[in-house]
């Protein structure tokens, strides 16, 4: 039996009422009360919508400050969110829709046409969330406590196979998550994190989580700016922020040669390897970066390198959490194998799959451990490309080319580029020789959202495959002498 | 099924290699990794005396650099070790080592006597744990996991029953009021909490806890001394120290006119009411004073008051802390009726009597919560006196004074006392007019530890009694108008 606790949310009302939970750089403000009372608001609508403890709704909006409101109110009832990448075109939405059991698509109103057409010919209902009607009369109790065993939030992430599958959270998993972190950061009262991070990820929510366990106040931003985000660190009195490699460049480019104010303690950085030019840039501007290691499947973080081993351990995710167990899948210690990882922020399993038997994971990346125990991420057996913070499977790509009329196979992997870390290139071997990069592009177009798009498309007469005919994606950049569009 | 974590010492030695994990103000300390190793060693030495998993045993020791070995030891091998106060004469701790199923009895050299006295006609073995011998090959296997589910430790406590009875503490209950308590106070990679408290009662064992839950370093004393406390606040960087009332009178005299450095952020406060002007002197010197309310059953502290709130709330406990759940079972809000709590740290029940139904407990003590929801304790319901920080059960002194022969009935309550804030007196009536207070005093000495006797024995006719025959201990001071020895 899972524990339960009072409802976090209800709970930081009670400590902290008057506290600043939420604030955005356009001036927007709610206290831990306000919160409560807009959530409250928002659970009550949600039960008049016909909403009801253990269904299945889909949520899809951007940073916005009602989507907090949003994933408060989900909580109160007890229902699953499944919470939808706003970049994702139609077909993505209505395949997640599907797999998902969703009911219900809650949207704000900027996504409202996509979400139309994601759900033709299905019967999940479409609902504008903004704009709550005030509800005069509460309808249906609202639960009292979190119950660490309950599932909490859907995600959707891709593997080898081709097809996204929904990561289950359960409210322990990021109860424990937020602990783990604020166990290994260290807490204080003035902590204010900051999130530019999609609230769509992981690494986004779970800033939203440490705001209730922590009763932490967070500062919401749309999207990603470097102006207001160097703002905010400078006159706001921020003291963390999540980001990508992609983001710091630009940061640090914005900071001139300032650096930043000791009020600024934490610049959590995932989402891949980082560049040494650029941890020793941050250090010589004080900027404590903290490189980390996580997945959706982690809940975020599970290991991370505090700042004052970033050049001893360069190259280094750090050591696992205090939660948290990690070790390599290797014949002998030291030695490159796969990542294995455990813990009570460690997801049960996906939807609508068979469940893992082990308490473990297996997580798919290649990676050592040094004698001192910092684990070192070597490659990623997925094969995945991380372009802006994003992770693209290569096998969802190279499915979707596939069933292109023409086409006979298709090889997608990652090329460097400088904006975004690294895009999607795609080999594809043509049956129909009058197929155009047009149309291909067409077809994908449609189908796809645009950070998965390829960058570029490469005809070839075949595709590198080993003895067991398995495509070798590392080998796809050196046939590039081939046609280039 | 409750979570398991990577074991909390392992896992800091992991961490924290170097770092101190504990000092004594004689000059002892031991790193993580020399702690492990130390606790690892001592864990061999008990398998090989025949400690399993599963058993029961006792601890008999004093704040000693032992003590965190020894429990820590208990934790590689899954066993289940009862914490004997010091303090009990031998007929008390055999008492609990009956009760509790205790197969070997570990003890300081300097309570052997006391302990051989104890186990006289049983079967529980008695064995120094101190100068364990080299275990040069390592006997069975340690644990590498925490079960949250499996019990830890047991703590002797009495009730309205007269008898004590054993607390059961699984690993889960320590570890949710370790996070709690951070949740609360913050966390810093600096935090050094001293220690001062008894280690065999939960407010002091619980910073052992918190040591391995947040990797912080303890500062040990073998016993409360103003001068050494004073010495380790100002030259130690020690940030935070658990206190009784009694303790902080006189930290407060030592201190003279200085304050406390900026270093110290925590001065954690349990044990009963606190005098206003003790409030208000520690604010004037700089000591954060942070009020709580707690029991063994809810592994120390459930509720705090933070030193903003010092004078606004006087004389209140707090609030519920982040994870626990508080309330009052009376007719109304803001009325008088038992407090009732609940939460993961709150123990599953006692050993030996049967379990609890509800998630919830019934603490047996009066309180009533503000419009701001601040909890204010106004009495105990089991009309428990608190002498220096010990809990002290007026039925269990009844229960021992009614079996002398020649007392007919006995009734203890609590007298005010400048140095222990209450002492315990006795009302007896009795049936041989010849008995006399030494006679008392003497059958008293040998049987219940020197803060349980009587202080003052008064002889009278009768004792107030309610129409349904219960005694009523809140009137016996009033009686003081008869023989005062």
């Amino acid at each position: 039996m899972g524990e339960k606790i009072p409802h976090w949310l209800d709970k930081q009302a009670f400590l902290n009422p008057e506290k600043t939970a939420l604030e955005t750089p356009e001036g927007s403000a709610y206290t831990f009360m306000e919160l409560q009372e807009k959530s409250r608001q928002m659970a009550h609508y949600l039960i008049r919508m016909g909403v009801e403890e253990g269904d299945h709704i889909a949520f899809l909006s951007g940073n916005d400050i009602h989507f907090p409101v949003f994933i408060h109110a989900v909580s109160y009832i007890g229902a699953v969110v499944v919470l939808l990448n706003t970049r994702l075109e139609a077909p993505e939405i209505s395949y997640q829709l599907q797999d998902a059991d969703v009911s219900r698509l809650f949207v704000q109103s900027s996504f409202t046409d996509t979400a139309l057409r994601a759900v033709e010919n299905t019967e999940v209902e479409v609902v504008e969330f903004e704009n709550v009607p005030p509800v005069s009369s509460p309808e249906g109790a609202l639960k009292k406590e979190i119950d660490f065993d309950a599932p909490y939030t859907m995600m959707y992430t891709s593997g080898t196979t081709g097809k996204p599958k929904a990561v289950v959270h359960t409210y322990g998993n990021h109860w424990y998550s937020a602990a783990a972190s604020a166990l290994n950061l260290g807490l204080t009262p003035d902590d204010k994190w900051l999130i530019c991070l999609p609230l769509f990820h992981v690494g986004g929510f779970s800033v939203l989580i440490k705001s209730m366990v922590y009763g932490m106040s967070v500062y919401l931003m749309d999207k990603f700016d470097e102006n207001r985000f160097h703002e905010a660190v400078m006159n706001k009195r921020v003291t963390h922020a999540s980001v990508v490699t992609v983001m710091l460049q630009r940061l640090l480019k914005r900071t001139g040669s300032s650096g930043y104010p000791d009020t600024f303690r934490c610049m959590l950085l995932g989402g891949g390897p980082v560049p040494a030019v650029l941890l020793k840039d941050c250090s010589a501007k004080g900027i404590p970066v903290f490189q980390t290691y996580g997945m959706t499947e982690t809940s975020s973080q599970i290991a991370t390198l505090s700042p004052a081993s970033a050049f001893d351990k360069a190259g280094s995710a750090g050591k696992a959490l205090s939660l948290a167990d990690l070790w390599i899948d290797s014949a002998a210690p030291g030695e490159i194998g796969e990542i294995i990882v455990q813990g009570p922020m460690v997801s049960k399993g996906y939807y609508n799959r068979p469940p893992r038997q082990e308490a473990y994971i297996h997580t798919g990346d290649l990676g050592y451990q040094d004698a001192d125990g910092f684990l070192y991420v070597v490659d990623r057996v997925k094969d995945m490309i991380i372009s802006g913070g994003e992770n693209v499977y290569p096998a969802e790509i190279e499915s979707v080319l596939s069933e292109i009329p023409g086409i006979k196979e298709a090889g997608v992997t990652g090329r460097p580029d400088d904006r975004w870390g690294e895009v999607p290139v795609a080999f594809l071997v043509a049956e129909d020789q009058t197929l155009t990069d047009k149309a291909v592009h067409q077809y994908v177009e449609e189908r796809m959202a645009k950070y998965k798009r390829p960058a570029a498309i490469y005809w070839v007469r075949e595709l590198p495959r080993n003895a067991s005919n398995k495509l070798l994606r590392r080998e796809l950049l050196s046939l590039t002498g081939g046609e280039n569009s």
